[in-house]
């Protein structure tokens, strides 16, 4: 995996001739360099990729335009300026890098084509986003154990963790076309419930909650019937993102047997515009450690380097804004914390698994890592945990929830800190709930 | 729904002035008309749409080419010169009539057009298919109560069939990229296994199955947050195709719970080429009953066409071929027949459900139904039915089988056969075992 070794876009003493990229503690410094999708807001322009520095986005169509850049760093450059990132994700990490590069050094201090790059500059603040990718198949995961059995021991009380759990990277397939960017507002969901064994009823949900995940987007694809072996894995991720996997309890809880969840979760899965590249990552990977009286994984999924630095720190925060806090100006109130390192699996697993069989990956496919919930009740990444089945009702403002009601936005944010290195973020994932409509 | 009425199109003694098509019990007469994608083998042409019709494919790119089709036919042939049927799925049911209208008149005997359309027709020998759609998203049911209840008691042997079963079309999201078009190859997939509560190992499936289902394809869309009402659902169905929901038992027993299928089911699906459509089937459309001790459905799965004509009447049945069968030129064996008319729900349904959530489909997105097993042992639509959990073997040929070898070819067939109407048929699906692949 050449994703975990470091480089000069890593040195931590690096800075941008762009101001706003050298600010402590922002999301967007020169060692980030994030991709997405953008367009300035309301122009009716085409949608091309950009990279985030600082307060600005680099325009990858503009920059492509100037052919500044020279050899692998021009192939990233304009496969990037394309309305969606696939082409790019498709090249694989040896254009991830040059491009990096090539960006890295146009953005440094000391770069001679900071006026070049400047004409390539759009406002953060001017820009509307579109999805990264067009996301051919999405897979859900379920990687947190803490998750997994504060979850069970409400579906099933006397069966909270199945005995798979530990051996397989538990995943099912979610819905790609309700797969939406930041900002997506979405009706209530309807659907059937039943209360204790009653004859069901349809109806709005009236248990909506969030999740708090990250998202994992799949670079250069596999065959149909040639798996990735765990130690390429990670050369066929692209990047993360966060990612809010919106869920209706009620609905899930009648329709989930014996198939999985189906209208619980299609309605609506929210993904933040920005993601940031397993090369910036390199510097926050973390040991991956199990109890020693869990089941160690079977060879498929084992490896030294797996072991050593397959987890990633990344620490995650869900917020909640109510309508009335919205209205006078309130900020949104955060509800929990937690960290990505404490994941039961690596997203080096989940890629080896999800193609053991055989199954073919795509550019632009999308895995979500299923809630990640810490081990204390205060890292708990879904309102269902935090208010314990909806028994304990939390306080938001002067307001009171167990779920989500109308008007409510929920909001994630991700970053990374380490010692030694520069803090690099995620910025944020934000959707709303709208009222139900009528029937 | 204007899918249920019989018109010109529907004429039991109009015939086609390409002999083929006239052909007693023949699959693609002057009245069926299916969609499919294809180019001549081994061409490297540009892949395009075209209709059956006997043993022919009316070429859609030449035919828009002659510009002879005028009006709505003219917008249908256009959309459906394209390498995937997206757009003309997207166009919607007056599009589709008016094209099937113009060219089921050009394709009669009396046509003044018949010079021109010789140009455009391929013999089917000559052709290669692709998908007909590119399919966004991939929705798996399980509509047939029989089969529900008969896998039930094999997983859950005290409690075959869950209580929601009469309430929910239950359905789960699939995996688009691994469906392929008839002539699908595929190694046997490795996974993981557990005997009876044994730490699992990793390895080829060892209880490899069919699954006998037909797929629907999604025409016009909905958008996000607004459900598709039962009256309107078929307008939103282009048409049906055959298709083989390839599974792995064993793997599926050990990752199944609690979120459904994953590495058992998404290493392979196959469908066949031609799409018939809603149209070409209104002349056998049948009741929807059930059990009057039966729960009946929710108000919005509900209507009187729904319980008159909702049902479709599709004879379907599987075959195998071994190896060995092949090897010596022996025909595939039946293994099993039954209808689609036993299924539990409705394809209407199928979509009033989906989308009461909000969730939007979109063109080109495939339901498969789940398997269509009718109420006695020989309708079984897969083979852990038909072996009885793998205990009763089956003859094939001089040799038997409880599931899949390497080498099996599973073949379906399709057809609609009543009193008073042309039969027709959807060709049929074929797909292949290989061995499996050194992990």
């Amino acid at each position: 995996m050449t994703t975990l070794s470091l480089d000069a876009t890593h040195d931590p003493l690096a800075r941008s001739w762009l101001l706003s990229a050298n600010q402590n503690g922002g999301a967007f410094p020169l060692q980030n360099l994030p991709f997405g999708v953008f367009r300035r807001a309301g122009s009716g322009e085409t949608f091309r990729g950009g990279v985030a520095i600082g307060d600005q986005i680099i325009d990858l169509r503009a920059l492509a335009d100037t052919r500044l850049l020279t050899a692998e760093g021009a192939e990233g450059v304009r496969a990037g300026s394309l309305p969606a990132l696939n082409t790019l994700m498709q090249l694989g990490p040896g254009v991830w890098s040059a491009l990096r590069r090539a960006l890295f050094d146009a953005m440094a201090q000391g770069s001679a084509h900071e006026s070049a790059l400047k004409s390539c500059l759009v406002p953060q603040s001017a820009a509307e986003f579109s999805l990264p990718a067009q996301i051919g198949d999405y897979t859900d995961f379920y990687i947190s154990i803490h998750h997994a059995t504060a979850i069970g021991r409400l579906f099933r009380p006397d069966n909270p963790l199945l005995p798979n759990y530990k051996w397989i990277p538990i995943g099912y397939h979610g819905r790609s076309s309700s797969v939406a960017v930041s900002g997506q507002k979405f009706p209530r969901p309807q659907g059937q419930t039943s209360a204790g064994g009653a004859a069901p009823t349809v109806g709005p949900s009236s248990r909506l909650d969030y999740e708090l995940e990250m998202g994992i987007f799949i670079g250069a694809g596999n065959a149909p019937g040639e798996p990735i072996p765990l130690a390429d894995a990670e050369d066929h991720i692209f990047g993360l993102c966060l990612l809010n996997d919106w869920s209706a309890r009620d609905l899930q809880g009648w329709e989930y047997q014996p198939l999985g969840p189906f209208l619980a979760k299609n309605f609506a899965t929210t993904i933040s515009p920005w993601v940031v590249t397993l090369q910036a990552l390199a510097p926050f990977r973390a040991p991956f450690t199990r109890p020693e009286t869990d089941p160690q994984p079977l060879p498929y999924l084992e490896s030294p380097q797996n072991r050593e630095a397959g987890a990633i720190d990344i620490q995650l925060e869900a917020l909640i804004q109510t309508a009335n806090m919205r209205g006078r100006g309130a900020p949104p109130q955060r509800v929990s914390q937690t960290s990505f390192r404490h994941a039961y699996w690596t997203i080096a697993q989940l890629v080896a698994h999800h193609t053991v069989n055989g199954c073919n990956l795509r550019p632009g496919d999308l895995f979500g890592s299923g809630t990640q919930s810490g081990p204390t009740q205060a890292e708990a990444g879904s309102l269902v945990e935090l208010s314990k089945g909806g028994t304990q009702a939390l306080s938001i403002g002067d307001e009171r929830r167990t779920f989500l009601e109308d008007g409510d936005r929920v909001i994630f944010r991700g970053w990374c800190e380490r010692p030694g290195a520069v803090s690099l973020g995620f910025g944020e994932v934000y959707g709303e709930v709208l009222a139900a409509r009528n029937l």
